[in-house]
């Protein structure tokens, strides 16, 4: 069903896309804002589904690129999506018809809705991931054979590149030095495609579910919270408890680490070990994996109800640890190949565990 | 006059573009072999003057951007040349009427009569620096006005990028960068332009000056090299010695240093030191500036008459130091701007120098 975002239920949208970001992806608040600024201006954004678009019209996944701890102190000029907008229509050879956020978890799922308010274009209700990965070629286009070229980046300061790779490996790699070379972080449009061809390419549904998401947990504290994911997302809680090591190291880009989370309450005498690379990608318990990526694994605040990113973590702190099954196509060989813990070094095997997807997510 | 290079010039041509080098710009000995397959494949070179040319027709100015000595080690397709001649026809609509080397000093005065012999196209009598310089922004088509946007790079592995900088120092930043992650070192083309623009944007005559450089180099020994210099450049020698101090600091990208020359036999009780940054910049005597960039320095090693790379200058060794001006257009207020001493971090102004220069260059 159409609907449009406005400035009542941006909110929901940056909640729901917080948990979404799995501990990365960055802030989506001041997303709103910007957000709600474009749309005083310019009117709601529709967020329209691919059934009800021309089957040759060109959809063009966007978003920013680099660090997301330098995008949230960056002033973007929110004309981004235009530049690349015009960009788009010169590589594929016509116009943009909608634009679609490529990664829907984190600060990414709300600039595009910028960006579509000032272009006058409709975003589509999906995504390229269905949470956050820091990989550009860590999408469901990559697994489905749409190429990531031609990248079109700029930083809104009229520098603009276009990069054809020779995988999206190599798309990836170059876009995100890119982004380096433009001062940390930039805008970027790529995996380009006909209507036709994201039907079967992207990951459906995922503004309405992160709406949704948003919605239900309300910001009414730990409990609704934990409601709420197990209700959208089909989520379970691992463990409720305290933040009692913590090991970070890293660059600005990748924040590599691991947390333990002692248990408390009917959790004594538990304990969980977090392993994170920006996202949390993996949850042991006694030597056993309990989740693993692309599982939805999700810290929240128990003071507030609020997920946490990796980056903020921090020694002592009550936490309750939430996961969730991720996207369909995550589980495909070919997704566990980009995504799977192998993808990030991990020498285990995805299996769907006891627990986490037992409830089918809606 | 056209002429063309073939199998008999290449060596003098190489020759003279390592004197041109100023220290610097990397060893075209391996540009020789590559060109002589190109030219026994694809026939000789024609090298034409734009006087020669439709003024409409579409100048390539074409080079390798990164470091040198990586260059060295790679192993060049010999088609980067093809690429790049493509993308210059669709970012600038049209066909690509010759090559033309942005840089003579160096490797990159070679490469591009690989890629001429195998797009079957003439090069132009020309470059765009009259020597070495590391930065892209330090052409003679910037000093016109020329802007270096749209620049098109590919590593010749089907990986391409087309930046648009906001201006040149953006676009030499961007480049580099970009050829960082393309393994330290890619083909570049920029500063693309009309015929009838080129007249009055680059250093015309060039790869005639340095086969005709070369030719008088012969191989002959330092005294054959230092007439050669003399006749040719109209270059002074500022000291015969040995070096007696070296300081080097940098990267794979920059090199840094000094080095500092003690005079012998007729010199014995003089000293000069040279500052560097890749290419030799400056000379100092009894702190005096003796020569300073844009000047032409070069360093010759006694023992074979051959010019010496800054980063291959050893403790020990016995030298001599030439200066000899550069091109017109570098002593002009906008070229002093891009490349005099102050470009470089020096508190200097540039002043032609007593002795270097008082021959009128050929």
């Amino acid at each position: 069903m159409a609907f449009d975002l406005d400035a009542l239920n941006l909110r929901a949208l940056a909640r729901g896309c917080a948990v979404l970001g799995t501990g990365a992806g960055g802030d989506p608040d001041l997303g709103v804002v910007m957000a709600q600024q474009a749309i005083a201006e310019h009117g709601p954004v529709p967020v329209v589904r691919l059934a009800d678009l021309d089957e040759h019209a060109c959809v063009m996944p966007c978003g920013m690129v680099g660090a997301p701890t330098i995008a949230s102190e960056r002033i973007w000029s929110g004309d981004e999506g235009a530049v690349l907008a015009r960009m788009f229509e010169q590589l594929h050879d016509g116009p943009v018809t909608a634009l679609m956020c490529f990664q829907i978890g984190g600060a990414n799922g709300l600039l595009p809705v910028t960006w579509a308010a000032r272009c006058g274009l409709p975003l589509i209700d999906a995504d390229g991931m269905g949470r956050t990965f820091s990989g550009l070629h860590q999408q469901a286009m990559h697994v489905a054979g749409v190429p990531a070229s031609p990248v079109a980046l700029t930083d809104g300061r009229d520098n603009t590149l276009v990069l054809r790779a020779s995988d999206d490996l190599w798309a990836a790699r170059l876009a995100g030095d890119a982004a380096a070379s433009l001062g940390g972080v930039c805008a970027a449009a790529l995996y380009g495609m006909s209507v036709a061809r994201a039907r079967d390419a992207v990951v459906e549904g995922t503004i309405s579910l992160a709406l949704r998401l948003g919605t239900a947990l309300g910001g009414g504290g730990i409990e609704s919270a934990v409601a709420a994911v197990e209700d959208v997302l089909g989520a379970v809680v691992l463990i409720e408890g305290k933040v009692v090591d913590l090991e970070r190291r890293g660059n600005e880009d990748v924040e590599f680490g691991s947390a333990t989370v002692q248990g408390t309450g009917a959790a004594a005498g538990r304990q969980l070990r977090l392993e994170l690379r920006n996202e949390f990608l993996l949850a042991f318990e006694d030597g056993e994996v309990r989740a693993s990526v692309p599982d939805i694994i999700c810290v929240f605040a128990t003071d507030t109800g609020e997920p946490i990113e990796s980056e903020t973590l921090r020694y002592g702190q009550a936490v309750a640890v939430v996961a969730a099954p991720g996207p369909a196509v995550w589980r495909s060989p070919r997704g566990l190949e980009a995504v799977g813990p192998r993808a990030f070094g991990y020498d285990v095997d995805y299996t769907p565990r006891a627990g986490v997807g037992a409830r089918v997510r809606a």
